[in-house]
């Protein structure tokens, strides 16, 4: 689906390499809204500071998710 | 718990409102680090710009993460 240039989306193509959930300095979820019709999700790496958009309707982001929203450090618990 | 001063969490405590997707500019996931040693979620209202942070312990979180990564515009399908 090829965008509109009024269309401010932050994404223009994913990244489709795995992304291990340690390597996340954060993740970014901007909900669909009038400047971007679609969900993105975005990724800051950890050591790089790179920013990388994730596709969301992967299954790699849904346990991404997960992953990364449970995840807690063993020595807090 | 309380957090020792060298901890450098963003989040000192949950807001427990509820968060409609809706109303929702950004969401973040900064994972468990060195730096904190729990993950944090922290949302961007949208009309506000006001920011405040979840409890990713709460059941609240995980429909709000599921809603908000899944949503996307209806005129867009």
């Amino acid at each position: 689906i090829p965008l509109s240039r009024t269309v401010r989306c932050s994404c223009i193509k994913f990244d489709d390499r795995p992304v291990k959930p340690r390597a996340l300095e954060k993740l970014e979820i901007i909900p669909a809204s009038q400047s971007c019709p679609r969900v993105e999700i975005i990724v800051t790496m950890k050591k790089t500071e790179e920013k990388r958009c994730l596709n969301p309707e992967s299954k790699a982001i849904k346990n991404l998710l997960k992953a990364v929203s449970q995840k807690r450090a063993k020595r807090a618990s």
